[in-house]
């Protein structure tokens, strides 16, 4: 081929590969949001209009790619998590963060209308930035997930008290809130909330307090019957079952509709009665009721 | 902060900062595009307005991104380039690479409906995924841009040879017409072309033959008077200049017109009539006529 | 300082931190040791010296790096294993493996003499390279154990019934050896080597048949009464324990006698009666008799 | 092969070639190197017997690695280079590095008598480790060269001003003389070895004011003929040429003598009179005289 002479600059490309056998997370995050925000008077401290976008965004990339387990979104950022015994792109890093970028991005912009419809958009548009990491044991994974929740939660306590005392009667001014807030401890938040407001955090609405999670819905398992994060950890390698199973496995991937949802998942009930995320083993589909 | 407990999981991340004084390309490529092209009826052998609504898409990307210097596109296919002083998100690829597919995605999407105004985006959705590739040398860089207009023109004159024999009468049905190519040298096809069609390949659009170059449009210089290539490989690092230097660079910088255009950037003459690409130093801005 | 001009150059120097929480295994190979035998007239299949000479050295390296939980070596190569949560060097990659390989090399000369005192060295002197693999789970390091040790067993069969066809009247010559052996099974060369030269492979040195393991002695422990690998992957991060109970450890590790053993290590029976090897802590010195 | 079941474990080896078309530096440090100097009772500030085993050793490293085109060394410390062009080992980092390092000790250990006959080594041995940095332009290159050689200039004429302090009547105490010295520039330290101990500095060994060049040694070319650092930055990827011609060069090598030498290396002369080293092409073997 004529090409050959320049060929050789396809030597400089550099081996990205994720070690085998880990969790991969690719966590995507909202560019200059700040100004995003004020750009289309996102309304504080929560847009539900904008978190719900996020969600169909995210809920559009997990049921495309079937390889994401679980994903878990608070603000403008979004985890999406791979089973250790992934193999897509063969682990590439650049390809597996591009495609999930790329993927969330075409949805976010493409369901803007549905959320926003009296708001369109104008450049600079909405991008998002992202990673990818590596987390060797279940252990690992989850205090992950974990961490991104109980930032969710101390995020969410202050932001709702930080502008309740901005915006609600009598109004005070950012300076004077944050000034207030420093220093304060969660249950002082609650009951400043509470008094001076009459607004009990435990009510406010579950999307704001523990973000949202995305995975498969099969039928829930009862706890207790096998530690699924102990099994995981000790697969050595990706299981090599059958052609047959993994074809039934993918269409039941396919089949099976994608949830989101607004819960705990720091503790271990959600995982002990969700073994397939751990497992990667697809459960029972539910009967429709 | 309550978070500690879980914050260690950050040092699971790990550093990907690419190497200092080496040349950045990011190219981007069209997931699945084969099935897209079916799905919205592209135009074969190639789509005018789908490779101007990638044109588009990636002139907006060089506009909002001032640390790209050239950008070159054919088919479903985009390479950036970073100059190789760019400091950028401190050269980190991830965020580079992320960066570039999200923006650019985000403009394809946007766009969509401009250049196909009769034909909906339906899921799953155009997407793109990326890569970084560092090149430590000017020639290095010129030889990876000529390598994807070398393969640009042998794809277009094969695929407008076989598109010709399969689209236009006799008609002749897709395995026969890749029989016929077989084997066949360029000579060949321009002759086949001619023999058979009446086509003169040298009266293809520019656009179709040399794919789109896209960078900041400065005045001209004439060639020969100093070698920008040399001067660019002997610098050691990023050249440290006054901070007024730096900001009316930038203010120079987003003034200039940002160009699409279809020329051969194999040959010394493009990269030497606009020094500004290699140097990094805006040029003057033309005087409007 | 006057030296900050050309301080810049150190921005270049990339990071190469090994990920956190996986088992680091570093491999050193002799280098060229095919000339190396031929040049000291090295015994065939296995001369003991050299490889008493290995083992003297390595246990060096297990004895002056505490970090180090096990060792295995087979011919002319060597891994040694960091326990995962071992954060030596920050887990450089480049300063864990050239630290292993020089420290290594130092022994290897030095002690060479003790093992051919009638052999000195010369130009070229013996040299060896080295690597670091990553591995996430307790079930991925044993089968890296298990691989070099089945690599062993493979090699040591082969090459007693090669040798023995080879050196034992009548003598055949090596190519019609190699011929006799290609295809054979296990099997196959035990009963030659009985058939034709009564020796039982059963009964030849463990040394040559299981390779050497190093590890710190301490009491053996019952089988059966709890499951280290699985707590050892549960595991999460370095424990965190008091400054206290680490400098405990470091003396009892430093106390410990480093064994030079010849066993199998693919059964679950070594690694059962040897928890600190997976657990990093240290167990009972055992009482002198 | 029975193998096969634990194979599986080599898909976790990590790929690290290094960039292509850059120049390699691997530099190593002795480890540990304050207590031995004390151990074996170097002299301060200079201990001419150590430096010359350090030469002798890094001297076999560029005999046998003919790859290397030049190293410098200073106190306990040695950087090696490689041509841009290199391939040596795919340009694996922990093969080069873990080689380089492995080839010093070696050579380190078994030439220690010759330099300290009176003083055998004990453990723990003298031990290095190392890194691979990558400069893509000759400029970084010789900025690193630059940078190593300030250090040496810097740190040997403290070194000689405090310890002729220390050691020289009326002889001060260490604290007394970091005081001293503390804030001093250039000039003041000279000024005062001449006033107190008629030491002019710059009398003193080029060894210990310049550290250690050494290089293949071939006829001097008179400088300002042609830019060698130009040429080299421009070349795109190993120049292909032919088997002969790489034969040639192979043996031109081979019998060009290794050089140890004390001479700047900060200026242009010493790099444009000795063109072999930028360019990899051996120049002429000088007559005997």
């Amino acid at each position: 081929m004529a090409n050959s002479r320049f060929e050789y600059v396809k030597q400089f490309e550099q081996v990205d590969n994720l070690l085998p056998n880990t969790w991969i997370v690719v966590r995507i995050d909202g560019r200059g949001f700040t100004k995003l925000c004020a750009k289309y008077n996102f309304e504080k401290p929560n847009d539900r209009r904008a978190l719900d976008l996020m969600n169909a965004a995210a809920k559009a990339v997990v049921t495309e790619i079937h390889d994401i387990t679980i994903a878990y979104g608070v603000s403008d950022e979004f985890s999406f998590v791979f089973h250790k015994s992934c193999t897509l792109f063969e682990r590439r890093a650049s390809k597996i963060v591009s495609t999930i970028v790329s993927t969330f991005t075409a949805y976010y912009i493409h369901l803007w209308s549905t959320y926003f419809p009296d708001t369109p958009l104008s450049p600079p548009l909405p991008s998002f930035d992202g990673r990818a990491v590596c987390y060797p044991s279940v252990q690992n994974l989850r205090d992950y997930m974990s961490w991104r929740q109980v930032d969710c939660h101390i995020n969410n306590l202050y932001n709702t008290t930080f502008w309740s005392l901005v915006q609600l009667p009598p109004g005070m001014d950012a300076k004077a809130a944050e000034q207030l807030l420093s220093g304060t401890l969660a249950a002082d938040k609650h009951e400043l909330l509470f008094s001076r407001f009459k607004i009990n955090y435990n009510n406010e609405p579950e999307i704001f307090k523990k973000g949202s999670v995305i995975y498969r819905d099969y039928e829930l398992v009862e706890p207790g019957n096998h530690d699924v994060a102990k099994t995981a950890d000790e697969l050595a390698e990706a299981v090599r079952q059958s052609k047959t199973q993994d074809d039934k496995d993918k269409k039941r991937r396919a089949k099976a509709k994608v949830l989101v949802d607004h819960v705990d998942i720091i503790k271990d009930d959600f995982w002990e009665r969700r073994p397939w995320i751990l497992s990667n083993k697809p459960g029972k589909i539910p009967k429709e009721t």
